[in-house]
This record gives structure tokens, C-alpha cells and sequence, in this order.
């Protein structure tokens, strides 16, 4: 009976341990609007509705934006195939690693980090932010510019998937440069060869 | 009679000037696959047909890529909207930039230049290897670095167009960084504030 209550309690104190983990449903691979009208409506936008993305919706957005779509490669290219990029997520629940491989969105801080993802008043409340973030552990290049151009080309890649979903399911987003990158990095506890890149908000349109 | 020889060998003379440019025809805005099939589909390839690409579809792709899809703005965000990208076109006839106002590919160099737009192999039978051109004057960056690092998110954006008008219609494309980019600027005869980023291989499948 002790050895029973002692593989309970261990089981909770697992799954609450991983429950704060966001499972997301299977992405949908297909539909969408047409190419060529996705990119005719392709624009950045600043109002954003301070409404919640539901999970399918996001899962969706991820995967378009950097998910796997073959055995070992993603929706965009990355030099070399190196896949240094990290996209992290900041909701109003916390901030969050994308895991591709296990469609989960990984808890990093259990805190609302959306203000710190830029200095323009609106992403506060916008319920998506993206951080995009190089891992230089993971990069081919020798000396810090060359990566940084990668880095920046790479997230491009990504950036332009995200534009087009928004485009296509009328949602709202921009791309922003105008971080603080170390107040973000240090709130978000990144290792020193993690780069923060840009930031990109998500949203209704309001 | 003098007169109107003389009038009729300079509209000769005229048209001659400027025939080298191709006016390309309208580029259809709607149609391509659902995008998340596009995604899906998305891909880089390395074996390249030597047929060449009909004008509908360069003018297609060149729109995808960098068009302009309201007044001012176009089918890829830049940094402050200053739009410092210029495409470039080299293909069997010369070298063209993409003058997206026009929908025209302007005559730079009238030269086959696509072997020196990369080192691989491949480059000098694709039938297009496009050139991004960072036009630095163009640009509100203040020091050199941040102004490449601008140059190359932005050129990401454009080149992530290009792969999904090639997923869409099933063509093969790459980006490369491997090019002697000094070689291909005197090539270009390019100004001394214009800066190679990459250059993207657009062509059939072999």
C-alpha cells in the first residue's frame, strides 16, 4: 500500500509537472486560401484584438511557420540544414519553446512576457508574440557576423511562412526589430549563445 | 523624303535601344495551391532542367517574389518600408534587374553571366539565377552591420516567396551562399553601395 501511494504521488507530481506544458492538437497540412491571393493580401499590420488564438489555430501557424514537412526538413530552409533556429512563444500564460518534433509548446516562464517582446505599445496585449532565436551552438559559421547573417536570412525564411498564414486565415501580424534583446533574453533565461533575432506579434485583427 | 528617313531611322534606332529589355506580361495575382500544400510541398533542389522558363511564369515568379501588392508596399515586408531590395535576373540573354513598377526586366549586361552567380555546377545550365542586391543608399541603418543584418531578413522574406511560388507550380529552386560575390558584382557593374546577399536558382526539375 506505501508502495502504491508512493508511485501515485509520483505520478501527480509528474504530470504536474509536464501539465503546464501546452500539448497542441495535429496541425492541418492542407487548404488554406490560393498562393497567389495569400501573397496579393500579404501585409504587416499594428491593431491587433486582445482575443486568444485557439490551440488548432496556433498549431497551425507553427507548423506553417517552421514544422516539419519531411523526415529532417522544415517549411522553411536553413543554412546547411543546421535548424538553429528556435522559435519561442509569449502568451499570457508564459513563454514557450515550440517543439516541433512533439507538436508541444515546452514552458520556459511561467510569466506573462509579452511586454518585454518590443517597445510599441500594442504587443502587450496582442495575444501572440514570437521570439526568434539563433542558437549559435548549433551553427556552421566561424565568426559572429557571418552567423548573424545567417540568423537574420534564416528567420526571414520563417517570418515570410508566418506573414502568408496570417494573410491567408485574416489574421493580423508584423515583424519588429525594436526589442530590448537583453532585458528579453535575461527574462526569458537564455544561455549566452542563444541570439534573440526579432520578434513577430500575431493576432485578430481588432 | 529626307525627313521622314531620318524619323524612321530613329524610331529604329529607339526600338532597338530598348528592345533589349522584356516587357513581361501581366502577372496573374490569384491562383497557385492551397498554401498549406504549398508548405507541405516546400522544398530546395539541386537538378535543373537547361529549359528555360516562359515569360507568364518569370513574370508570375518575379511578382511572387518582390511585386507590389498595394501602392506602395509589396508581396514581402521590408525594414521601414524602404524597400532597399533589387532583384536581379541573370539568364541566358543577359543579366536583368526586376523593375517591378514596370513589370519589366531592365537590360543590365548583356552577357550570359549565371555561371559566376554561383559555384556550383548547376548555375550556368538553370535557366534563372536570381541576384539579391542589397542597395544600401537606400537604407536607414546607420553602421554597416546592421544594415547587412536588415539586408539579409529582408532578402529571406523575398527568397521564402520564391520557394513557395516554386512549390506551387512545381518547379526547382535553391538559395546559395557560395558565390564569389566580388567576381559577380564587377560582373554586374554594380555601385560600390550595392551588396550581393544570395542568389537563388529557379528552374524545371531535371
Amino acid at each position: 500500500m506505501k508502495k502504491f501511494l508512493f508511485i501515485l504521488s509520483l505520478l501527480l507530481f509528474t504530470s504536474a509537472l509536464y501539465a503546464q506544458n501546452i500539448k497542441l492538437p495535429t496541425p492541418n497540412k492542407s487548404g488554406g486560401k490560393p498562393l497567389m491571393t495569400v501573397l496579393n493580401e500579404r501585409k504587416s499590420s499594428r491593431d491587433f484584438s486582445e482575443k486568444s488564438l485557439p490551440n488548432q489555430q496556433l498549431s497551425n501557424l507553427l507548423w506553417a511557420a517552421w514544422g516539419y514537412n519531411r523526415a529532417d526538413k522544415r517549411t522553411a530552409p536553413s543554412s546547411q540544414n543546421k535548424q538553429e533556429m528556435d522559435i519561442y512563444v509569449a502568451l499570457a500564460s508564459g513563454c514557450y519553446l515550440y517543439d516541433a518534433r512533439k507538436n508541444e509548446l515546452v514552458l520556459v516562464v511561467k510569466q506573462d512576457l509579452r511586454e518585454k517582446t518590443g517597445k510599441q505599445d500594442f504587443v502587450k496585449n496582442a495575444p501572440v508574440n514570437i521570439i526568434f532565436v539563433a542558437d549559435k551552438r548549433k551553427m556552421a559559421q566561424q565568426d559572429e557576423q557571418s552567423m548573424l547573417q545567417t540568423a537574420y536570412i534564416n528567420t526571414g525564411f520563417i517570418s515570410q511562412n508566418i506573414y502568408l498564414y496570417c494573410a491567408s486565415e485574416g489574421l493580423a501580424t508584423v515583424i519588429r526589430a525594436w526589442v530590448d534583446k537583453a532585458a528579453l533574453a535575461l527574462a526569458m533565461k537564455l544561455h549566452d549563445q542563444q541570439e534573440i533575432i526579432v520578434c513577430q506579434t500575431v493576432g485578430y485583427p481588432k
